[in-house]
């Protein structure tokens, strides 16, 4: 039995997602953002880092989005989350995952956590202004080079179109219409059609 | 037969050490960043995303440094590089890396690679202004919370403490003193001890 620490609509979307695709147990613990829950005594103590995801697991946390993926791929290979038998194709799997995680989510974070790298409030108007550009600049990459089709992986479906779904959500309210990636958008439709995903939108709506 | 594209200074250290740890058979190949040769025709075909490290496998390209530190103690178990057997010690491993890869090492780019995020002169100097900030503040998490001793998951050397060296080497540049932390401060010295760091240091002032 997992514990997944979560905040609807953030990046935690994807370890959620792989939960549910992979079918196992687990709990979502809500952390609310609103009440600056992340930052409390008693959260601090999951996550010194005061972030969601964190995943508590029976033998203690683990954070980092493409971190708890690949424990979960590997802690039940039978759910085939993530190619782990083969040390390439995890490793092309994870330069992915990586990808979406220390430049496309920071890309997006220059919306809402400008705070994090500048004090002066006209640099942080700044970092939003350019989100729309940095975010096309990403997700075109994504769209030319790494997204394979149908999957991220190609013909297999992994933990990559869970954590790339996740972000994908994020496209339009950072200012970049889907439309005009139309693989990415294609991939966005195939992971609404799954039931795994209605089921975990259905879950995060009701936190 | 390995081949790492690299930067001298970069974070493409921390995969150079990991070869030179491991033992394996790996050439070097400069990326020279003065002539931006990381936005070239010919090295966007090696890595689109235009950045180092990359490492040219026998089965093709791999990209992101914890995604290339894992796939070197996965295909090499025999050199302990990371605990691989374990998905749980994996994954404390893996959030560590993670943590320096989309939070400590994001932090300090905002010192030299502002454009990234901004395009506003006076926003890019704000960005560059926080970094002893926000890097004191990295490096005080790892200092309390991550480091064990003497190595970072405790008494096992891994892929782990090369990273963490590799970002180390950054913080007197980025306005903070190491004697301000002690644990990290030691960390480095023990480092500096190994015959395989000194090695490497060699290598790279040598390209
Ligand atoms: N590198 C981390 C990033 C975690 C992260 O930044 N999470 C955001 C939500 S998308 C968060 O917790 N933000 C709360 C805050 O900044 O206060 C991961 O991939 O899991
Ligand atoms: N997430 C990547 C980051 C790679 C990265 O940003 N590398 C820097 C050097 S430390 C680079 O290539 N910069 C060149 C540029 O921005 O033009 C990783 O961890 O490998």
């Amino acid at each position: 039995m997992y514990t997944l620490f979560t905040s609807p609509g953030s990046c935690s979307f994807a370890s959620h997602l792989a939960l549910e695709e992979a079918g196992l147990p687990f709990a979502l613990s809500r952390v609310n953002f609103a009440a600056d829950a992340q930052r409390s005594p008693e959260y601090l103590k999951v996550n010194p880092k005061g972030r969601v995801p964190a995943l508590a697991t029976p033998r203690g946390i683990l954070t980092e989005t493409p971190a708890i993926l690949a424990f979960l791929a590997q802690s039940h290979p039978e759910t085939g989350l993530l190619p782990v038998a083969d040390p390439f194709e995890f490793g092309q799997a994870q330069s992915f995952n990586l990808y979406l995680c220390a430049t496309v989510h920071v890309a997006h974070a220059h919306k809402g956590r400008g705070t994090r790298w500048a004090d002066d409030p006209a640099a942080i108007a700044e970092m939003r202004r350019k989100v729309p550009e940095t975010m096309a600049a990403c997700f075109g990459l994504i769209e030319r080079e790494m997204l394979r089709g149908p999957w991220v992986l190609g013909e297999e479906f992994s933990a990559c179109d869970v954590y790339l779904f996740a972000l994908t959500r994020w496209l339009e309210g950072d200012g970049v219409k889907l439309s005009t990636l139309p693989r990415v958008e294609a991939h966005f439709a195939r992971m609404m059609a799954r039931p795994a995903v209605q089921r975990a939108l259905a879950a995060e709506a009701a936190l």
